[in-house]
């Protein structure tokens, strides 16, 4: 579950509601190239834009297209209520695993996050990825923390928020986190722009927001350093600098969003207000990008 | 509406929904004590965590029972759609003004965070009081971008996050703000720690956390404040100084919320999980500062 490519599509809405057509477009996408899993309701899912009814509907959506692809399911929120009622609807949907990010408004503390992941991993029937993303959830995992978390029950993998730039010591980031949790539990990068240089350093899996519209060209990617071409895997990654460049100054959802705009796979700004896709200068650079690239599939 | 002192109450509530009673018993302390308006569902009155539903109903309760007492109500949320159904509650609900964060999970840029004021403030039939509070909406204003947003109509008011210490750095910042705003919108401070230095440096308000508990001490130091004795505020606040502590190591809510507990105001935990209110150390020290204090009214 847990290893490979894990895509996470865009959920197109607007004001109004979601756009259950492009939604599925997306999805299928996924599945014809084989994605080794689906995590929907990831930060680029916006699941925290949307309500209970909402999330409910897009991943009963993900498990009826995903064709039998595990697809991971969303589940943060403020409140530790909603969130076990999240993991409930999650695996009423068909859920394979269920992604948890300590999303706050009040900053927590550690003694606060790990009973969020108590109270929700004894509540689980399915294995549950720990979300560790400091930019949006605006907490900040210690190791020692992780390592506390990944011996609940039902945590089987957690997903970093990235690597450092450099290979040798991206290996050793991941090698000291490895060292303080479970065997049975993986680590996932994320992080688009470093992915490569994550997996080459020895993580299990990618949860990729480029993925979730280019399955194939990260396949591509993951393949290689699965296959231990770790110069393969960063050549092809570095085919999508101006991409990546994108990513760093916008935030990879706002180029997601416009990417699929600009393809047509979505109507106008799939995102909800106040986002916004990309101002008109950066929304050429990527529409030049697309144009010439061959990152098709 | 947007001068002396705002007292934010808690709401009090457990993992099946709010203390309309305690709540209630909050309000009447703040109307008894005369503070200059009553500032519902504020961050201490835990706003992000609470339904649309839960949210009209505080809104109606806090006017209800302020005895014509001005009411300010916090109309936060991550979506613009969502922001302005909770601004046209609170009109119904019959406030006089509402508070608005720029929440946020993804990161905002400025332009959207002023698409968000605009949007609103073009809705509202009652004035906007601008909430400033990285802490909690990770959201950093600029000096510009507020002098942009209190050209909006409807806006009247900005919550500012605190001051600096030294008290002539923090009129300083005070009087770079006050230069970029129109004359007719007043400056409130938050933060309770330095808001005597706040007063003190010409805020026109105090929104306050300790208020929403401790009117009668927290209109002493505002009205010394206002009539031009900065010592005497300063030295009422200095008295405070073992709570200070507390505040700036736990968090104000945690602190509110276990010292509503302690007087018996809230029965048990009145935070919604994963949010504890203080551990046991903590907790003693401040039933002894309670326990020796004069802070009772």
């Amino acid at each position: 579950m847990f290893t490979g490519l894990s895509a996470f599509p865009l959920t197109p809405m607007n004001e109004t509601g979601i756009d259950e057509k492009a939604f599925v477009r997306l999805i299928k996408r996924l599945v014809e190239a084989g994605v080794d899993s689906i995590g929907a309701l990831g930060s680029t899912g916006s699941y925290a834009y949307l309500t209970r009814d909402e999330r409910m509907r897009i991943a009963q959506l993900t498990v009826e297209y995903a064709e039998g692809t595990p697809v991971m399911v969303g589940i943060g929120a403020l409140r530790t209520r909603d969130v076990l009622q999240l993991a409930e609807d999650a695996q009423k949907a068909g859920a394979s695993a269920v992604l948890l990010s300590p999303v706050s408004y009040q900053r927590l503390t550690d003694d606060e996050a790990f009973s969020l992941y108590e109270a929700v991993a004894h509540s689980l029937s399915v294995p549950l990825c720990v979300y560790d993303n400091p930019v949006t959830t605006h907490f900040t995992f210690s190791d020692e923390l992780h390592s506390r978390i990944a011996r609940l029950p039902q945590v089987r993998s957690i997903k970093i928020p990235g690597v450092p730039a450099d290979a040798a010591e991206a290996k050793a980031r991941v090698e000291r986190l490895r060292a303080l949790i479970p065997a049975d539990v993986t680590i996932g990068v994320s992080g688009d722009p470093l992915a490569a240089i994550g997996l080459n350093a020895g993580c299990d899996a990618w949860h990729s927001v480029l993925g979730g519209l280019f399955p194939k060209t990260c396949l591509a990617i993951t393949r290689a350093a699965q296959a231990g071409d770790a110069g393969a895997a960063e050549r092809q990654s570095a085919l999508l600098e101006p991409l990546w460049l994108l990513f760093r100054q916008y935030g990879s959802l706002r180029v997601a969003a416009t990417a699929a705009e600009l393809l047509g796979w979505v109507e106008g700004s799939s995102l909800p207000l106040p986002l916004q896709t990309l101002p008109s200068d950066a929304r050429r650079q990527l529409r030049e990008f697309l144009d010439r690239s061959e990152l098709v599939g």
